[in-house]
């Protein structure tokens, strides 16, 4: 039992948006990261926003279920906009974010700056520097990069999430499929 | 099968806020309405915000499983707060009006000078006429009436969109539990 290997932690990254939100999710394990799944889920296709939110919470839930992500890092907005928009962004928000609280997945929200500096070790770098540094520490072929930078701008909120950690994996890992689905009951449903 | 007497049809009205969230339920057949139940979550315990945005989810969906109402009326907020307030605003609403997609109810949304214009003929009413109004129109005993004004805005949201309605309520009723269950699956898990 000793030198067990430690089990991979899967973190998911969120970019709320109301038009394109970015998802990623990243497998972790002690210090070392790999990307596992990123994209978006393209929004603009719908005029109603009721439709709209039924399709982010539709959409996250499916993701979740998929992934199994044993936390959820969203990147939190810049303030700016006037309160109409702020209003629809933070519905979109509420809705993934409920998707994440129905399979009860722990969320933690990071700055933009602040994921820049984790990072880039810069708090005004461009989301094309936080896109490039990502690609070569996680070692994705320069192909397989998204169009869309809601993706990359997730990616980044997940990494972010991994290097805040610090601390050893194992503190949240489990030492087992059993002990995983003990401790996760919803999670296997 | 002639003269069959109209189902009852459920509608729930919420008012979405940050600290106090009002809820109301009544029971409409044809053109005659009755108060199931109103009242209030109050979320100023909640220190946390992703604590109060569970809160909020699993409270609306535990209201929805027990009154499984068929339609969902929301009163839209003013808006002129600042983008901050507006965020988390959106945030609690979105979260509430997930629970809601997730068990399948429709959703409406009304602005507060409707409502007061569809209940009291006024759209400069104050809150005070509004409930005022809905206790007389729904029979509802002064004693009865919420301290909190947030459950009577529900309410009025609720009695407005059956005002709104017009038509017959047969054309969105049930003829049977059966028809019921086979066109909401998702109601009776």
């Amino acid at each position: 039992m000793e030198n067990k290997q430690l089990e991979e932690k899967v973190i998911m990254g969120i970019d709320p948006g109301t038009n394109i939100m970015g998802y990623a999710f990243i497998g972790v394990r002690g210090n070392h990261a790999r990307l596992i799944a990123m994209g978006v889920i393209d929004l603009r296709k719908f005029g109603d926003s009721y439709l709209k939110l039924g399709e982010i919470f539709s959409r996250v839930q499916g993701l979740i279920k998929s992934f199994l992500p044993d936390e959820l890092a969203i990147e939190a907005p810049f303030f700016g906009k006037n309160v109409q928009s702020m209003l629809k962004l933070g519905r979109a928000q509420g809705v993934a974010i409920a998707a994440a609280i129905s399979r009860d997945v722990p969320i933690h929200e990071y700055a933009p700056l602040k994921i820049k500096l984790a990072i880039t070790g810069n708090g005004g770098a461009s989301k094309e520097q936080v896109a490039d540094m990502l690609r070569r520490m996680l070692k994705i072929d320069e192909e397989e990069m998204p169009r869309f930078m809601d993706a990359t701008d997730a990616l980044g909120a997940a990494y972010c999430h991994f290097m805040q950690q610090g601390l050893p994996v194992t503190k949240a890992g489990y030492s087992s499929w059993k002990d995983f689905a003990a401790k996760n009951p919803n999670k296997i449903k």
